[in-house]
């Protein structure tokens, strides 16, 4: 079967990559075929690559070929790559994508349009990599009502905050060394400021509740504010900071879903992944917790989920898949700021006695160099506005979301 | 659809259960259709059972009924449930089970029988409990040359090894809280020797590497040498001591499948599943380490895995899945003593000085109350084979494999 790809970047030629060197696996699976790549869109040049031949500038030499009709969507962004797919899924191709910002913006439309055309538009690499989430959980949904999802969604924000954990490295630090490392970005922007995760919950959100979720009804907070004094207050109560993407149902009309540093406690599994691993958790009525551990970013990690896709794609190409999931709503995502109860870590400068005026039940944490006027303390259970007023003209320097997973 | 269930214990009426409550998420999956159970297969009364007019002690009842289009087998053992699956399947009926001990034994022939009857025979509960791994590795599968799998896959041994580790309770003591909470049967042989590991391991090397494995095929040693010292000795080189199965590729035809203690070094994703948790990590050539940790037992969760089974075959009613394996060999599983290499922990009665003249490199481990005759280490990576010249004529206590997991 002849298949495309539209960006060589590092996922789309790690793409090219497995379908070459994977001809006997994937052929097991789709019963003997095999896949062949037949154009390569990208509009930089790429001398003496071994593909020359494939490559093309022009779109319209993917859409207008019939015997292409899988399409391997790897450009990232919106612009183009929307205008790309929804015509190559009116023309009668299925695309598949690594693309979470499409997925993220667009994803309602496609699906839509795809079960329209009869072909299929799959995302498995949009969220975790090469981890298998996206179908496991569709898999999950169907004897379970899903209470709630947690995820360490970004690799480049862990791999700062193991390195910050484990080798009391500074943020500053810690970002230069993912930037040479080639793990974080020149702008690292998207990565720590959480709008990378916060793509990713409105995926696993919309696919877990079945309303489309977009990225700005989901509060992003990123690990800037992490400090290694906040780190030592932490362990000293067995517990670690991760960047958390979090979804929890809270009726059968609306959801809290929400990106934010969080203490996750030692003997959860989301408290040893380390590095640039993602994990991700998923709480079913029925099973109790799942949780799915992999490599959440790379080049050939992610190239094996999309072609993953592609495969599935080529075995179903008379038969559309039953992913998808219907219309949002702009009152859909609460603001889990009023509802959603649960401890919170806070570091300020005050003394013990001010503290225990204001809360009934706190546990105090302390730290090596812990100065005299500082205090550090887990409250009990109350919503994050509770909380800001309890905390009213104290002089707070860091508040953080304690998790139940 | 009309559906039916045989065997009414723990999972059988975790299954009418998950179905009677999860009607909207079932209907969700199908695309409006529901699962009503219309026979439950027993021969035990269940005298008040809200269910008591669908009870039968006849299995024609389910065969005869056109009907019934999907049947969860829940029973167990081989006889009599080999036979009647297969009666089902060659009626055209497709079947789902939670029963390991069938799938490793006669898996293959079902299969068989379920392709030449365009039907669906699916066992995504008959490993890992509720966690999804069946599918997910057929996905993992198609892009990926699996090298090897490690799972932690009964839960009542890591039940086990969990309280000896963090609670210091004996091997005899941990069996019993195992026995008193339920975890446990009253003979647990099953479970303490590996037998039940061992079936789990032949259903994944099956799928992983394509050729059915036998359990006849595949070496089991439980966890009844294991020893509050032993445990101690390798706390003290930040490792755990767990049971796992292991599978790993040799060539292209061959592999390494078998059950062992096996000490896992903390930091991996395996170190940290605990209690009756399981966990299945696959090592793939391009997506690299992924995990799946979840409940490996337990009514609900296992049950929730049947449904999800029972639901696919509802969706893929006019077409089978390509799940599958074809035939094994005798010679296909090595003698992993001869072929395959690892570092061993090794506890002798012994001085250092005899370690250090019979092997080039070791690490010496200690514990509290030592006696000093005693030594324990790890060796460097060497075949067992090799081990157990070296250590020939000394009086060695333990030999525990090392894991690169």
């Amino acid at each position: 079967m002849k298949v495309a790809v539209m960006g060589y970047g590092t996922v789309g030629s790690g793409v090219v990559e497995v379908i070459e060197t994977h001809n006997k696996s994937i052929a097991n699976r789709t019963g003997g075929e095999i896949l062949e790549v037949s154009h390569i869109l990208d509009l930089r040049d790429f001398p003496g690559d071994e593909h020359e031949d494939l490559f093309t500038k022009d779109f319209n030499d993917i859409l207008n070929d019939e015997d292409v009709m899988v399409v391997a969507e790897t450009m990232g962004g919106v612009n183009p790559a929307y205008d790309f797919t929804m015509k190559l899924i009116e023309s009668g191709k299925s695309v598949v994508t690594s693309n979470k910002e499409l997925v993220a913006q667009k994803g309602l439309e496609l699906l839509e349009a795809a079960e329209r055309n009869g072909v299929n538009y799959l995302f498995e690499a949009s969220v975790g990599g090469g981890i298998p989430i996206i179908r496991p959980m569709a898999q999950c949904l169907s004897a379970n009502n899903i209470e709630g999802v947690a995820g360490i969604l970004n690799g480049t924000t862990n791999f700062i905050l193991t390195k910050m954990i484990e080798d009391g490295m500074t943020f500053e630090e810690a970002l230069k060394l993912a930037q040479d490392n080639g793990y974080a970005e020149k702008d690292p922007t998207a990565d720590i400021e959480g709008f990378d995760a916060c793509r990713k919950v409105c995926i696993l959100a919309s696919l877990a509740f079945g309303k489309h979720v977009y990225p700005n009804q989901v509060r992003a907070e990123g690990i800037t504010k992490i400090t290694l004094e906040d780190v030592s207050y932490v362990s000293s109560a067995n517990g670690v900071i991760k960047l958390l993407g979090q979804i929890k149902k809270i009726d059968d009309d609306s959801i809290a879903a929400f990106v934010s540093p969080a203490i996750v406690f030692n003997g959860s599994q989301l408290a040893s992944v380390n590095g640039v691993f993602n994990a991700i958790l998923v709480r079913g009525d029925a099973v109790g917790d799942v949780c799915f551990y992999g490599p959440g970013a790379g080049k050939l990690p992610t190239a094996s989920a999309v072609v993953a896709d592609m495969v599935d794609c080529a075995v179903h190409v008379d038969r559309r898949k039953t992913f998808g999931w219907g219309e949002g709503a702009e009152d859909y995502v609460v603001d889990e700021k009023t509802v959603l109860k649960m401890p919170f870590y806070v570091r300020a400068k005050a003394g013990c006695g001010e503290i225990m005026a204001r809360f009934n039940d706190v546990k105090f944490l302390n730290r090596k160099g812990q100065p005299s006027d500082e205090v550090a303390f887990i409250t009990d259970s109350m919503t994050e506005n509770e909380l800001t007023s309890k905390l009213e003209n104290m002089d707070v320097i860091n508040i953080i979301k304690v998790t139940d997973y």
